[in-house]
């Protein structure tokens, strides 16, 4: 059976699963949820039955079921163990998780679209200082945690070859640069990023290739 | 060598791991890091050479040098696999990492110290509107846990023996009281706490029995 992803071509988590999908060559089914249409597909009953978090990314494969785009990760690597993203080592193995649940439960849920859309709502937010927000967040994580992936980067952000991290430095910068803020500034992050870019695994993965990308 | 674990006795990230510790019977050291007191010990150049993400939990062992408790907790399942945490099979593994990171990342970040420090100094919010935001974000974050929890749950969260699972939900649930939560509006996570917190391992990793509490 083919996968079914749940994903908006915004999502950054959903985009972090569509790059893992892409390297490992998996051909999968797409359906788009639109966050912002109608109030939020994901919160319409027939997503939240799916998915009572009412988020994407969701993965159907092989009776498996799951949100949290880290989970689907790991599934996908046990499932489809060509082109591995994680390390077998479990020390470096370790280290890898940590530097990816930096962006994943350190910066991302802070800066995300209901975070800034509940700034809004409870405490009148205005849009200048939801993006400032958005942007200092980004900015002090990306710091932390361009020290954090220090000797360990290389092209790419762990070592030379592409990894689980690429997977979530990627779709973190292009957040960054929508918020204006200058990923020059972490030199490490900053070439791996551009080189995980030029791959095409990356580019057909990219929020602009997918079929319900709207300018 | 002994492991060692920076710690701060409210840190909800940092109680899970010390539940995965004495879980697993590993005899460790404690060494505490205030994050309030003196604007915080964990952004002092002294911590933050060592963690520059300036966050607890952070273990040192055997060459392993990590933050993020998820990561710490797969390091020391790969180190100490006495006591089991995760389940073996791929499918059971990836449905537990998914009901762990709607805490890790879903709920926590959202609502922890750091981020109601923000609201007050970026947006001026008063007390009322903190404690606010930190019971909507939990009570939201539950609710969907709940159900997403489901069929899994047992005498605790995920089955009948305790998981990794329980070490993220008893000190999510440790934070729901502070914020008047009623937990009891949630039955499996509810029983699953109860349970959990009965077991002498829970009770000697809670804030209360920590060197560093204080009331």
């Amino acid at each position: 059976m083919k996968p079914i992803l749940y994903s908006y071509f915004r999502s950054s988590s959903s985009y972090r699963v569509r790059i893992a999908l892409s390297l490992k060559k998996i051909d999968y089914e797409y359906r788009a949820v639109h966050l912002i249409k109608d109030g939020g597909e994901q919160l319409k009953p027939e997503f939240k039955t799916l998915n009572p978090m009412g988020q994407v990314p969701y993965l159907i494969h092989d009776q498996v079921q799951i949100s949290q785009s880290m989970a689907i990760l790991l599934y996908l690597e046990s499932a489809f163990p060509n082109h591995p993203l994680f390390p077998k080592d479990n020390r470096k193995f370790a280290k890898l998780i940590e530097l990816c649940e930096i962006i994943n439960s350190g910066i991302q849920p802070v800066q995300n679209l209901g975070v800034l859309k509940k700034l809004e709502e409870d405490l009148g937010a205005t849009a200048a200082q939801k993006k400032l927000w958005a942007k200092t967040i980004i900015e002090t994580g990306l710091e932390g945690l361009e020290k954090a992936v220090g000797n360990y980067a290389g092209r790419y952000a762990f070592g030379d070859k592409v990894s689980a991290l690429d997977c979530f430095l990627v779709p973190q910068l292009f957040n960054a640069r929508r918020f204006e803020v200058d990923t020059k500034h972490f030199p490490n992050l900053y070439r791996a990023d551009e080189n995980a870019r030029a791959l095409p695994a990356f580019a057909s993965a990219s929020p602009e290739a997918q079929p319900d990308f709207k300018a």
